[in-house]
Order: structure tokens, then sequence, then C-alpha cells
């Protein structure tokens, strides 16, 4: 089973990045690009078969390393 | 409009960094983890309507600024 998990920053919370990347996208002439927010994606392979078993594991991964809960927010989507 | 766009290493491209997350989960206890990649997910708010002017532009983001497409792959999802 494969768990893709999107980790991106709380509504609210500065993204330098994001602005970073909206100031080189109006450098380069693309004048409809508004907000971008960058957030990170991370592909996991797990052994685990059972669905609720690998969601919950899943959800442990993110609040005790893949995640910042104060300031991120992470969606998990398992797949077969 | 909005562009959801996930940028990922191709397969065969070394990712330390899904090494270092995949082995800080096993010291955690997390063994039914086994393969870990991780990519970038970045939002791009558009003023653009037009699907497939958007889609064209996002793609030019793409090739232009946001992926190296010699070792990354991208996929782009817009939503309304």
């Amino acid at each position: 089973m494969k768990a893709r998990i999107h980790i991106t920053l709380k509504n609210g919370v500065l993204d330098p990045q994001g602005r970073a990347i909206a100031s080189a996208l109006h450098a380069l002439g693309f004048n409809s690009v508004g907000d971008v927010r960058q957030g990170k994606y991370i592909e996991v392979d797990l052994a685990e078969t059972d669905k609720g078993k690998a969601k919950a594991a899943v959800e442990q991964m993110c609040n005790r390393l893949l995640a910042n809960t104060v300031i991120e927010n992470y969606a998990i989507e398992l797949v077969d």
C-alpha cells in the first residue's frame, strides 16, 4: 500500500517560498499569477495491507515527524 | 482558477531527502515503511478563466521555472 501525503502551511502563515516563486513568475511575464503557496509532497510505501491500520500509522508519522502541526496541515491519501 | 502542481523526481534519480525520511521513520519504530520519495507541491492562483490557456501557461511555468525537467516530472491539475 502507498500513502500520498500533502503537507501545506496553514492559512495565515507567511509563505516566503511561495512569495519568491510568485515574484519569479511575474518577472518571467506570467502576469495572471496571483497567490502561490508551496508545500511538500511525500510518497511512502507501506508493507501494511489493512487500510485502517495504515491510515493510523501514517497519521502518527505526520504528527511525530513529517509535519509541524503548529503551522502545517497534512492530508493523507491511501492507494493500493 | 487554481493550479495544483506536483513535482517529483524521475524514477531512477536518487532521492536523499526521501532516504533520510525513511531512516528517521525506521528509527521511530515505523518498521512497515519501505521506500519514501519526497516531492514538491505548489498551488498557483490564476486570473485566467480559460482552462486550455491556463493549462498551457502552467506547463510553461513548469518548464521554465518550477521543475528541472532533466531529473523531475510534473503533473498539473486545474480546479475552478
